[in-house]
């Protein structure tokens, strides 16, 4: 089983700024944490950060071939991008969504989420904990 | 390390009926799961089953001594539940909120959350999956 | 057949309160007047009355076994309750809304109902013969 | 006693087209239907059917004289004419308004009707029975 | 000059019903303060009752040769008719908008007129007067 | 019999600024024609603008004695002051609403007007004639 | 293959009046214009226009038997006719909206339109062309 | 003279939890206040808390016989409940709603109130000081 | 202790119009049992009414030095006045606002205020009552 | 004349995924048509397609030097790109809006178009058809 | 060149009062530092405070003649005030608004201004350098 | 001190296109005039145009090193880019949002800024001018 990961605009910052909202965890650690988990669960996981939509888009599409589901924190583009949605609903892979913060106690507009009604599931909230519950969730969605 | 679980109106049924949308598991498999869990997790849980709004805050309030956080699937009360939220107020406690089914692809009225904003967070869309994933973040943010 | 009659919030006082807006009729008049009508339509009718919104989802619940269908009067609930509606979902049986008076002409929150979309149909403002023409609604739907 | 029965646009297809949505009986068994039970009742009726909103308008204004009551299905009218409200209010007949299908789980501007307001009550969701159930109530709120 | 009277739907029973509303003339006696103002103002006016919409769109098609301005008591269709709105605006002939009652003092749906912002002025709330005094208005616009 | 007349804020530039959206007479010329219309009418009128809500209130306040009636353009206080709308219910004299352009085709803030549903009528869009239509109106409401 | 083409009110005054917002051709160029396509295509139209709504619904109920398909400009009618829908949806024939001028840079409330979800596809903006591309877009439909 | 005075949910917390949005005083302590008061205004009081909307309901319709008015802090339900609202419509004595924090100043969906418009008149910021001042009030209304 | 007590506009008409919405009290008789109370309360009282907003903000801004508290009913301005909340913001002194009708029952925009949000409490509906609960509200407040 | 052809996000996906909403056509299939048409036309055409918003506004703007016009499929930058209207309206050249789905039969967030209002027309629910009438149409507005 | 400088209501309180939200600059430093900035234009200034809305419209008016351009801080106002946007239309000076905080980042209410719309430009957030700046926008403008 | 100034979609174009709204001079004018003012000021500038979000996001954390603020004309992504808003608060430096025209006499959708609420100010309607004074104020705020 190989899962794509992908982290949306702005997390490459994380651990760097903003500690008290996002935590201190880089996101190398986190891909670090996702790696240990992906082998005990014995599957493959690949990586990719970006701050454009498009790249994002790029990468979901490429998911359609050697990939068996896509997790995703879309970070800011949760609640602007209806083309990360497409994207999600033309390669047809099960997806899942994760949020380092509870967005539902933030900001009014970050509690839309565009691509969430096209996932399988969304878990927000738990800082770099998110990730990890998240791959498992996927895992074991996959596994069914 | 002691976690109070409950289950909002309506999941006494589970696995009965509808099982298109809600699985085919029982909200007592559902327990044993968690059970099973907790004794991994080495942790206490005490479960409680109701179709009343009265009896969950009544609960949630006794949850001030003993208890050290709480998962809850408020299932419809979710979306009309002033009280259940200032209980957990009231109570200051660390609470995770869970969902069987997707609610950010349901009719709209189940998008909003009035539970939420005052959770830790949120994991939804994973069937029975969702409880055990719940359990382990709340006990990960416990312990942090 | 039998039929699960269900009087929401409130309508235990009925016929001793505000008879110009209700009628003069008390609820035990209309539940002599239904069992009347289901002597004559020969099937089996048993009635609850409560305050109670749990108690009615209990109720409903309990219809899954030796119930052909549920005629109800949410009253108050009518509004707010996506538990009842969660519970009529539940049990899969066919169900109709009736209310006294017409919720059309009253109050803006009181037009929108939380069951009728899950109902098979609605009778309002007829005074206690809604409950007779919802009756004979319900019987006629499910000998078809 | 002496009832008018209106049929609002596209009516006469009825039986014809659609049978999922709206059955499979015709207007003209709809209105043989109406016809047994008004002389069960011992009453007249009067039928008139039109696609046109104004010649409604015409027909309810004629009913100023000789009618007791208006018994009407104003389908698609029902929620966009002002004038059928109007008329209604204009002659001061009691009216009953019917529709065969369950208004209330259809697109959202469906849930809204103009005429409910100034009408006795609703009957919707019952199929053809609606009629029947219709022109009870309306007898015996004249009656009354 | 020659002006173009139009009355909308149920304008024909005026005076014989609701007179608390719309006072106790008839629509005969309102044109016939029309036709004695008209004849003080040296003009000429031909007028036109209907409850049909089109027939209101046809007959304001027709102003377009031989007159220099409609006054028009759309009733209903103020509300709920961009077909007249687009007949005004083709035909393109100054028009003064009257109302029996204060609209503005009536349902919120009341509140809301398709045909004002293309029209001259309006006139609302003087009973009959306001037919008068619209009709001043207009000849005056004109001749100005 | 006595009316006052009340101009609201800006009026007293009237003739000198926007002639295209006003007209080209200033407050002083409407006044006068205001003037001459009383005499013709045989009544009095008393005359007084100002750019100060609270001015314009104790004006309406002092017509308690002496005045029959109100003739207002409150301009732009039209779309914001309850107090206005409080000082009309608290004189109960008739009030007769004026405005010189068509409110119902500029700004939508402009179409809701706070003081229309408290009196007679209301007459939009003519000019300084208006003001004459206005106070024929409001005297023919009185005589009555 | 037959087609019915239907024009909606207000267009037989076309290229008679606003020719800079409508163009300088008259319906009955339009309408050669079509013959001469059809011809061309080698199928049969029928054209009908009018300013009555119940006429346009007559008329599409009318297409059941010998028409394939309907190619409609609903003018003033797109946007309050819910009746024009139902017609449409009941006769279940391929239907195409066009319109001449782009309904999507005019006032908001011709920015919605009931018949849209109901039909095929809308082409709009493009003049009298929108007529042919119209036609051209549902034979093309109905072919495949 | 009698009063009934409730406590809506999570009030029997008070003065343990929150105190600086609620106070340091106990639900005993407010009552203890309100039992004094009631003795120097030479009333009778009888208090009630719960945590089910339901034994809110039964208690004020308990309030017909015996009681003279009801003093109510409605807590959460005063956003969501239409039955106690029908509740104290049905059994038509005087009532009070007090809050302890000043709810406009909050949360939006706490700004609503369901009771307030059936109530004669409402308390709210004052902390355990609203109890005594809606006690005072509702007593003085009575007796006038 | 001083307290400045504010009357906004109209409330000079106060007894002398509509007695069966205020009451049959004059402004004056409502200043001496606010003088009688503060004589009992052992503290200063200064009253201003004035139908202007601007005279209201000065009056506030004064309140600086002296005052200890501010008394205001700001009756139409309450819904519509930046200024006062602004003013009342900036001095930083505790402030109570009174109705002496229930705000919450009449039209929807007397529901809102724009200064409850910065006042300490609110007390509405128990006509000129409202004025001593909040005289003794506010000075219970400042004192603890 | 040259016309330069944009294909918006996820548009490359086209006919290997979703054939029963997109039809089974391939992007290249959807070029070969429309060369073919442009040739017929005696026109040129370039080609362009891109998940990036970016790339679109860019090529938009290179479209100010040879160009003549655009047709645009601006999939889901339809709904949320404003970037893409201010190219369109600073390039100043005749654009054309095609679509292949019904937008206006699908969620609601697809109903609203940022580029539909600075466009010529739009076109939208024939499949690959809507490229080639766009393309005539755009054609033949050019030629006019 | 001459400018009228206008300050809105609670500005005389500046540096007094909650110098977090707005700095420490009393109005009498702002001022001084306007001089010296016209001083240094070239320009001359004339500064007016007022609370009162028709005051500043009063001095609005007054710039008709002998005034350049308007700065103005229209303070609470800015939300409310439809009678200072007439006044600046009427008088046709180009108008700049400022605003010491960022109006942007506070209560939604404070988000709309009715003035911005009808000036040259808006500058806010930069404390009393917001003045200074709007001062230099202004007369740049002017020469332009 | 080292600013970066960034200049979003579309602006390339600037002085080419559109001069009636955006003026005549090209962005490398606009450029020249910063550079000059910066050299004035004795703050080095670093200048960047993109008509990509994702670019711009890089930019910004590129910012936090070596930089001390940011001036930003975010052209169309204002009223779309949470990316960017999101951006601006992880590297946490003083923002300054400047516009060419005034958004707020423009389409209502361009009354809404993502971006406002994070930056110090806002400066808009000034032509280029608007950069300069954005400018001045950034530099102030820092030094202060």
């Amino acid at each position: 089983m190989k899962i794509l990961v992908l982290h949306g605009p702005n997390l490459n910052l994380l651990g760097k700024r903003e500690p008290d909202k996002y935590g201190t965890n880089t996101l190398e650690e986190i891909n670090n944490s996702l790696k240990t988990l992906a082998t005990e669960l014995n599957i493959q996981i690949e990586i990719f950060q970006s701050n454009s939509e498009s790249e994002l888009v790029d990468k979901i599409q490429q998911a359609i071939d050697g990939f068996d589901g896509i997790l995703i924190n879309p970070a800011a583009y949760t609640h602007t991008s209806i083309a990360l949605r497409d994207a999600i609903l033309a390669v047809n892979k099960p997806c899942v969504e994760v949020h380092l913060s509870n967005i539902h106690s933030r900001e009014e507009f970050r509690n839309k989420s565009y691509l969430a009604p096209v996932c399988v599931g969304q878990v927000s909230g738990f800082g770099d904990k998110s990730y990890l519950l998240g791959l498992q969730a996927l895992v074991g969605y996959i596994k069914k």
